[in-house]
């Protein structure tokens, strides 16, 4: 029988999740997650996270609707990082409306590609 | 000019940092780096992270000879997460020998690739 690994959370609850996409293997973007957040993603298949700003679950895509269709999920050798990798629907990860949130060099020249304008896909209201 | 990104160092003075293969893309490790850590990578060309179990700074590959040449550090859109673009000496990132520190899934499958026995690698005085 496989051993299922147990997740080593840090003294928050929390692991450090890499989003990469399963077919480009571009990293698209760090976040952490909880164990329910964990546990949420293998059953429903699309990524979630846990924002600690907002101290809540929260499921990618949920507004913009850039869902995050989850391929795999591998673990490190110390059982204290995830790497979720994933189908990016709509083509972009980040908030900003680039495919991957490291869009930037240490000297601030864009490398990534804007893929749509946050303007149109967020609510103003927020 | 071109600014220079301000890095959001966490309440330890670390940032999670992700190293990835500049050529395969794939993800490699994760660590953590302080300040100087990066000011070192950025001077040396090879990445330098800060080792929370031993509170110093740590050059990747220093016992091993498994150095990363760093072609690229990229910065997240909220400047506290580092991606390092590496070519990975060696050909492998885990202590364990793995290509990968991500070479398992959840339930214990290895699909990463096995590069080295650790044992010829690692002295066995540590």
């Amino acid at each position: 029988m496989k051993t299922t690994i147990e997740i080593r959370f840090n003294d928050q609850g929390l692991v450090p999740v890499i989003a990469q996409d399963w077919e480009t293997k571009e990293v698209l973007m760090l976040a952490y997650a909880n164990q329910e957040a964990v546990l949420l993603t293998r059953s429903s298949g699309y990524a979630h996270y846990y924002s600690r700003s907002r101290n809540k679950i929260w499921k990618k895509g949920e507004e913009s609707g850039n869902l995050q269709e989850v391929h795999e999920i591998l673990v490190d050798c110390d059982e204290d990082t995830l790497l979720y990798q994933v189908g990016q629907v709509g083509g972009a990860a980040c908030h900003t409306g680039h495919r991957s949130c490291f869009f930037r060099t240490l000297d601030g020249t864009i490398t990534g590609e804007l893929v749509f304008d946050p303007e149109k896909v967020y609510s103003k209201s927020k």
